[in-house]
C-alpha cells in the first residue's frame, strides 16, 4: 500500500512495519537488491526503533502525541507543528524516552524538524513573494499527519569538492536541482548521502543543504516525494559490525539485538514531482534561511543521545555491579562523570526548547544558541561518555569469544567457568552486557551514538560558525568598555 | 537608621546606600575597625555592586521585580517567592544581566535562595511537628518586603576538622549553635566563614551547613538577624589586589572601578535573637533537607557567573581588536570556544529553572540534576574562559607598568609611544581592557569569578555526590538490561 | 616444527610464518576448530603483524636488532636484555616505527617486557632466597634468542569477582595456580584472558597478575611453557568487524587488509612444566616486584601507539586532503591537535625510556613515575585522536555503502560519480582512506588503537596507584612548607 | 662595580646581591625612580630568587655547574656551552629543583637559551657570510663566564599593530633597530617589553623577535649592552598583590615571602654598542633562525614549572592534611591528576632535551618537536593544576582576613579560634598554606606560574605554528596510504 494511497491509516508499531510490506523499492545492501527490506535482518532492527516511535504514541499519549491544528486531532508528535513552546520542550522529552527504549537512533527527528522549518520558511517565502508554498506545504502534511506516515527529510548532499559551490562542481549533479521544468510539475537530479531512515519512511522531503548564490537557482529547490517514486535507489551504508545480525543464534554478539539506526544513500534519478509538492522553486535567498531554521531545532533534537547516554551509563553500572567493584570510588565517581556529561548536553537542549519563540508563522523555534551550544557538547561528551563506559567494562569488552564459542559444548563450561564475575551473575548475562558496551562504543549503534553525534545536524565547526554569528560581540565588548572605564565611540 | 525602624524603604541604589550609613557595626579590616565601610575604598565598589540590583529594578521592573503574594506589591525579585517556573526563570534573566552590568558577584543570591529554601522547609517542619515556623518566616519576610531591604544568608560554618561533625569538634563553637534557651528566644554562638555581601545587608538569616544528627541538636537552629545585632563582628576578607582600590588616581590599575564582591567572616558572640525570629530550633531531620533545597535554588544561580563570562569575553574580544588581531582565525576560534563555554553554563541553568516543580509550600523550585550539573560546569569552565582571556591578552596582562609610571611626565609619553597597538586606539584604553582582563583572572574579582565559582553553593564534591543521589542508576541499569536481553529480576 | 627443536632459526617474515604452520594448537574462532591460523583470513593479519618485526629486523638492524650478551650475537630486539638506557630508548622508536609500519599492535612488546623485568626478579629471588631461577631463565632465554623466537607474556588472569583475592575465589582456578608439584616439574592450572598474540608465538611466559599474600602461594608462579603445549586451549577474541576479512573482494571494506592484532583466551588445563623452565613457585613476595617492574616497562611500551597515531593522523590529513578541504585553518588546526597529543605520549614514554637506571641484575629499568604517567595519556589521547579523526573524516565514515555496492555494475558508476571528492582523486581511494579511519576508530584496529590503549598493561586506576605511590608527596609538602615559612617538625 | 670591571668575580648569592649596589640604574616603580633596587621589598624577592641560582651552584655543583670549554673551568650551567645531550638534560633537572626552591621564576633562562642559540647562528652566519660574529661571541661569553655574571636576554618587542611587520609600523621605534651605524660601532632604539629578570642581570643580549625581511635590514640586529648602559630605562611591571611586600609584618599575607620573579619594560633610547658585541646587523635571513632555535631551547625550559607545580601541589596535600581530609579518596585522586599533569609536562621537556642533537657549532641542541609540544602543555596543564589546588585549599583561600587582623590583640584570638583545621595544627600554619595558594594561583607568583606559561618563550599559537612545521604531515599520509591500500603517486 503506497502512502498515496488514503485509505492507509497507521495506528500502532504493528500497523506501521505492516505498511512497509509489498512496496517496489530499489533498495541495494552489500551489491544485492533486496525486495522485503523489512525480513532482512540487517535492516529490521532500524525498522523497529521506528516501530517504537508509533508505540510509545499509543502507549503515553500525552508525550508522544498531541493535538494538531491542522486535523483537530492527536497526531504523532514527529508530525506535529509545535503550537507552544511547550510543544517544543515535549519533543525532547520524548526524545531522550525514545533513546532510552532503544539505545539508537530512531530517525524520525529529521523529518519533524523539517516540518516545521519548512512551516515558518514557507510562510515567509509566499509573504516576501506572493506565492503559495505555505499552503501547499499545509495541505500536504494534514494528509501526512491524517494517515499517520513517517515522513524523512532529506539534506545533506554528496557535495564533491567541498571548497566549491554547487554550480561550481565539475559535475551538476554532485548537488540535487531542477533538471527540467514542466507545466505539471518540475523534474530532479542528484543524490542525497547519510539519509537517515529514508527507507523506513513514507514521504521524503527534499531540501537544499547550504546557503544558495544566484547562480544555484536551480538548487534552491524542496518537494516532497513518496519513498516509491519512480527513479529513486537506495544504497544501504555499512555499519560496523552490521553482519552480525546476519550470524542468528540467541543475539548475544549484536550487543542490542532489537534496535538499530539506518543510513543509506539516496540517489535521485530524473524523479518528477507535482507542483502540489513542491515547496521552494529558485528562492535562493531563502535556503540559507531554511537551513538556519532546520539546524536549530535539529540541533537540540540530539537530546536524543541523553537518552542513549543513559543505556550506556546504566550498563557501564551494569559491568562494575557484575565485576563486584560497583562501590569502588573511582568506578562511582566515574559514573557520576559520564551522567554529568549526559544531562549538561540534556541542559543545553531543554533550555533550548523552553526558550523558544513564535515565528511569523505561529510554530514555535528554540533559541538558536542554546540549539547550538547543545550539538555542539554531543559533538565532545558521547565520546568521553563512551571511553569511560570502555575503562568500566574492561578489556574484555573486545576480546570476549563469540556466541559460537559460547554455543559450542566443550567451550561452553569452559567460558562459562572462567567467564564468572561476582556470585551469583550469569556469565551470560555478563557477556550480553559487555556486547551491549562494545555495540554502542565501536560496534552498529556506535554509528548512532557517536559518528552521527559528531556530523548529524552539521559538523562541529557548522555549530562553531552559528554561535559566532549569533554571540553578539559587540554587546560583549561593550559590557566590558563601560566596567573598564573605555569610552564609547560608537 | 536601622532595618527594625519601619519608616525605612528603599527606592533605589542612592537610598540604599544612604541607608548603610551610621549604622553601628563592628566592622574590621587590616586591623583596624572601619566606622563608616560606605567611605571606604576597598568596601565600597561592593556596596556600589548591590546597589546596582536597586537600580535594575527601577530600570527593568519586568526583570528585577515581581508582585508578591505577600505584600500584593511589586517587590525587588531578590526578595520574592517564586510562584511559578517563570520566577524561576526570571531570576536567572536578572542574574545574568547584573553580572554584565557589574563584571563581578552582586551579593544578593544567597539571600533570594535561602528565602525561598527556608519557604519550604518551615512549611513542612510545621505540616511534621506542628510548629508555626511558617507563618513567623512570611511575616518576617513581609516586613522585608515591605522596606525593601538587603537579606543575606549565612550558612557555611568555619567547620574546624572538616573529618568530624558539630558535635564531634575540640570547640563547640566551631559550628553556630544555640547556647541558652530563654522565655523570649535564643542565644547562639559560632561563626561564618566566607560571608558574601553580610555588612552590606540589612538582616542575615543564619542557617545550618550540613546534614545533622541527634547529637547535634543545638545546631540544629535558622534564625533572623539584624546586621547591627549586638555581638557581631565582621572581619573583612583581604582579596587578591585589594590595596589597589586605596591607591587613587583615575581607576585604571584596579581594572574594575566601580564594583567588587565582598566576602568577611562573620563571628556571633552570644547574639540573642526573639521567637518571632527562629524558624527552626532542633529539628535536627530537616537540616539536611534546608541544605538541599538552598543549593538546588544557589546552585543554578551561579548563572550570575555568565554575565560576568559575558564581560570576560567582551574584554578578550576587545584587547584582541586593540591588539590588530581580531579578524585572526585562531582568535575568532577561541572567542566562539569562550562563548561556548559560557553558554553551556547557562544552558543548564535556565534548564533547572524551567523544569521547576511546586513545592507543597506553594512557591518553586528548579530541578535538582540540572541545578548540581550547572554549578559543577561552573567549577570547570571559568577557569578555562579565564585561561583563554589570558592567552587572548597577551603577556602585557601582567608586565604593564602601574597607572602611576602611566601619570609620570617623563614616563608617561614613553608608554603612550611604546605601548601602541592598532592605530587609532589610544594607549589608555589598551591599559584599561588589560587591567580588566587582569582583575577578572589574578585581581579582586578573580575572587568573584574564580574561586567563588569553586566554592561557593558547595564544593565540586559536593555537586557529584548530589549528582549520584539523583541519578538513579537503577533505572538507568534497567534500560541496559532490556536491551542487552538480560531477564530483570527486579 | 616445534620451538623445541633446536634446529629451528627464524631469519625473516617469511621463515616465521613458515615456523608457524603444522603446530598442533587447540585454536578456537567462532566455534570451530581451526587447524592451520596461518591460513585463516580472520587469523593471518595478525601473523602479518608479528612478521613485520622480524623484517624489520632485517632491514633496519641498528632499530631492530642489537647485540646480546647472553649470545655474543646480534639478536632481534624484542628478545634483547637490556643493556644500556639507550637500548631501552631504542625500543621506543622500534615501537613507533613497527606502528606506523602496521597500523595496529604487532603483539611483541609483552615479551620483550616480561623477559626485561624477569630478568630482574629472578636475580632478585635468588639473592634473597638462594634459589637458581635466575641462571634457568637465563639459559632459557639464550635458546630463544638464538632460535629467533616469539615468546609472549601471559598474565591477566580472567579474575572472577574482582572484590576479591585468588585464594577467595569461589572456584580456585579463577587465578592461574599450581595444582601439583612432582619430581619433574610443576602442574599448573587456569585461564588468561585477552592474551595478546598468543596464538603467534613460540613459547610463553606465565606470570602472576597481581600483589599476592600468603595465602596465595601456589598462585605465585612463573614458567615458561610452548605454545602447542599438551592442555592448552585458545578461544579467538571476537572483534569488532572481524568477519569482514572473510568476504574476499579488493580489501577496501577492511580498511587495512594486511595488519591487525589478535587477542584470545588461554586455558590452562593441567600444564606440565619441567623445572629448568619454573621461575618463580610460591615466593609469594615477589609477584608484586614483578608485576611493577613488568608494568614499568610495558606501560611506556605503549609508545607503540604513538606509531599508530602517526598512521590515524596521516589518514585524516588525506581524507582533508581529498574533500579539498586541507587548507582550511579549523582542518590544519585540527591537525595540529592531534599531532600535539600524540608526541604528548611521546614524550612522556620517551622521557622514561632514557631517564631508566641500571638493576642489580645489570639490565635497565625506565623511569616509573614517566613511565606511568606515558601509559595514562594512552587511556585518554587516543580516544580523543580518534574523535577528531572521525570530525575530518565526515559523516560518510561510516555511512559509505559496502565494496561489494562498489563492484556492482550499475551501482559501482554510480557511486564513483556521487562519491567524488576533490578532482583529481579517484573515488576508490577516497573510499579507501575512509574505511582506514572506520577500522581504526571503530572496527578491527580500534581494539587495538583504543579499548587497549586503555587497558593493556593495566587500566587507568591501576596507574593512579602507581603514581600515588611513588609521587612523594611529602616532599612536595616540604618544598610548600619552605616557602610558606612553616616550621618543619618533621 | 659594573659588569665592565674585570676584577668583579661572584661567588655566590651573597656575592651576587652585592654586586647589584651601587649601579646607575634608571629603575622605575610605581612612577618613582628607584635608586637601589636591592633595597626594595617589592623589588628584592627576585632578586633572591636569582641568588638562589648562584648557591645552588656552590651547594651542587654536579647539578648546577659544568666545565666549559671556553674558560676550562667550571662555571654556572646558566652559562654553560651545551657540549652534550646530557648537558642539556641537566638544565632542565636544575630548573625544576630551582622551581621547587623558588616558588617562581628565577629569570636566567633566557640567557641560558640565548648564549646556545647564538653560539649556533653566530658560527652559521659567519660560515654563510664570511664575518666574524661567532669568536666575538665566544669572547664576550668567556668574560661572562670567567665573571660569573647574570646574562639577560632581550627578544620581545613591543610590537604595536600585530598585523603588520616592523618596517611597516607607524612608528619605527615598535622594534628595536640600528639608528645610526658609526666607525667604532652602532647605535640602536626601540623597547622591549615583559622583560624577565632585565634589572637583576649584568649584561643583556638584545636580540629579533621574529622573522625578518629584506625591508626590515635595521632590525636585523643582535648585540650585548651591560644593565647600566647609558640611555636605558627599565619601567617595573605592577604584579597582582606586589604591594602587600610593602606592608611588612611576618610575611604571612605575601604567601612566598623570600622569592619573586620579575618583569620590567625596558626602553632602548639611543644605546651606542661598540663593534666587538655586535653579533648580527643585518643579516635578515637568520633572524628567523635565531628566533627557532631560541625557542626550541626555551619552550622545553619551561620544565622549571614543574619545579614550580611541585610546591603547589604539596601545598594542596598540606592544607588537605591541615583540614583533616587527605585521606579523602578523591582528594588523593586531584592530587594525582595534578602530578600526573605535572610529569606529563616534564616528560615532553625532559625527552626534548635528550634527544639533542649537535649543531655545526659544536653544541647541543634539543628536539623541536618535542620541545614545542612540552610548551604547549605548559599552556594548559599549570592552570588546571591551578584550579585542582584552589579546589582543595576550600574557599578560605580568597576570603581569609589579612594578617593585620591576625596582629590585631582582640581579633586575633578570634581568628585563631575559629580558623582551627585539624587537632594540632598552629591556625598560623594553615593561614600561611593557604596564603601561598593564594600567592601561586591569584597573586603575585601566578603572573609566573600561570601567564607566563601562557606567553613566555611564544604564546600557544606559536607553538602550533612550529608544530604543523615539523610535524611531516607528508610522511603521515604515506604511512596511511600504504596500510589502506592507495598507490603513492608520489
Amino acid at each position: 500500500m503506497t502512502p498515496e494511497s488514503a485509505e492507509l491509516r497507521i495506528e500502532n508499531g504493528a500497523d506501521y512495519i505492516e505498511s512497509l510490506r509489498g512496496r517496489k523499492l530499489n533498495v541495494f545492501l552489500f551489491g544485492e537488491r533486496i525486495d522485503e527490506p523489512v525480513d532482512h535482518p540487517i535492516i529490521r532492527p532500524s525498522i523497529n526503533a521506528v516501530a517504537e516511535t508509533y508505540d510509545l504514541a499509543a502507549a503515553e499519549p500525552e508525550l508522544a502525541t498531541a493535538v494538531s491544528s491542522l486535523t483537530g486531532e492527536r497526531v504523532n508528535r514527529f508530525l506535529h507543528i509545535t503550537e507552544s513552546a511547550d510543544d517544543v520542550v515535549a519533543q525532547n522529552r520524548m526524545q531522550r524516552k525514545l533513546g532510552q527504549l532503544t539505545g539508537t537512533c530512531f530517525q524520525r527527528c529529521v523529518g519533524m524538524d523539517a516540518v516545521n522549518s519548512l512551516f515558518t520558511v514557507t510562510h515567509h517565502i509566499d509573504a516576501d513573494r506572493g506565492t503559495t508554498y505555505h499552503d501547499r506545504f499545509r495541505e500536504f502534511l494534514t494528509g501526512v499527519q491524517r494517515q499517520n506516515l513517517v515522513l524523512g527529510g532529506a539534506m545533506t548532499d554528496v557535495k564533491g569538492d567541498r571548497s566549491k559551490g554547487p554550480a561550481e562542481q565539475a559535475d551538476p549533479d554532485l548537488f540535487v536541482h531542477v533538471v527540467e521544468r514542466r507545466e505539471d510539475g518540475v523534474v530532479i537530479r542528484g543524490a542525497k548521502a547519510h539519509q537517515t531512515g529514508c527507507i523506513n519512511s513514507h514521504w521524503i522531503l527534499v531540501m537544499p543543504t547550504l546557503r544558495l548564490t544566484e547562480a544555484d537557482r536551480d538548487y534552491a529547490v524542496v518537494v516532497a516525494i513518496p519513498v516509491d517514486a519512480e527513479g529513486l535507489t537506495y544504497i544501504y551504508g555499512r555499519q560496523s559490525c552490521d553482519t552480525r545480525a546476519m550470524e542468528g543464534g540467541a543475539g548475544i554478539d549484536v550487543g542490542n539485538a532489537t534496535y538499530s539506526g539506518q543510513e543509506a544513500m539516496l540517489i535521485i534519478d530524473d524523479v518528477f514531482v507535482p507542483w502540489e509538492r513542491v515547496f521552494m522553486d529558485g528562492e535562493v535567498n531563502f535556503a540559507a534561511e531554511l537551513v538556519e531554521r532546520f539546524t536549530t531545532y535539529h540541533r537540540r533534537s540530539y537530546v536524543c543521545k541523553t537518552g542513549v547516554g543513559d543505556v550506556l551509563i546504566g550498563a557501564a553500572a551494569l559491568i562494575a555491579d557484575y565485576n563486584g567493584v560497583e562501590r569502588a570510588s573511582h568506578i562511582r565517581d566515574k559514573l557520576v562523570e559520564m551522567t554529568h556529561l549526559n544531562e549538561t548536553i540534556y541542559g543545553a537542549g531543554m533550555a533550548a526548547s523552553h526558550e523558544s519563540v513564535e515565528t511569523p508563522a505561529g510554530n514555535f523555534e528554540p533559541d538558536p544558541m542554546l540549539a547550538n551550544v547543545c550539538k555542539h557538547n554531543v559533538t565532545r561528551f558521547p565520546y568521553e561518555i563512551g571511553r569511560l563506559a570502555q575503562d568500566l567494562a574492561g578489556g574484555l569488552v573486545t576480546t570476549l569469544p563469540s556466541e559460537m564459542d559460547w554455543n559450542h559444548p566443550e567451550l561452553g563450561p569452559l567460558l562459562d567457568k572462567y567467564l564468572q564475575g561476582r556470585e551469583g551473575v550469569p556469565t551470560e548475562d555478563r557477556m550480553r552486557v559487555l556486547r551491549l558496551i562494545e555495540n554502542m562504543t565501536m560496534g552498529r549503534n556506535a554509528v548512532g551514538y557517536l559518528t552521527e553525534s559528531m556530523h548529524g545536524a552539521g559538523s562541529p565547526q557548522a555549530q562553531r560558525i552559528q554561535i559566532a554569528r549569533v554571540m553578539d560581540v559587540e554587546a560583549k565588548k561593550g559590557f566590558a568598555k563601560r566596567l573598564a572605564g573605555i569610552e564609547d565611540d560608537a
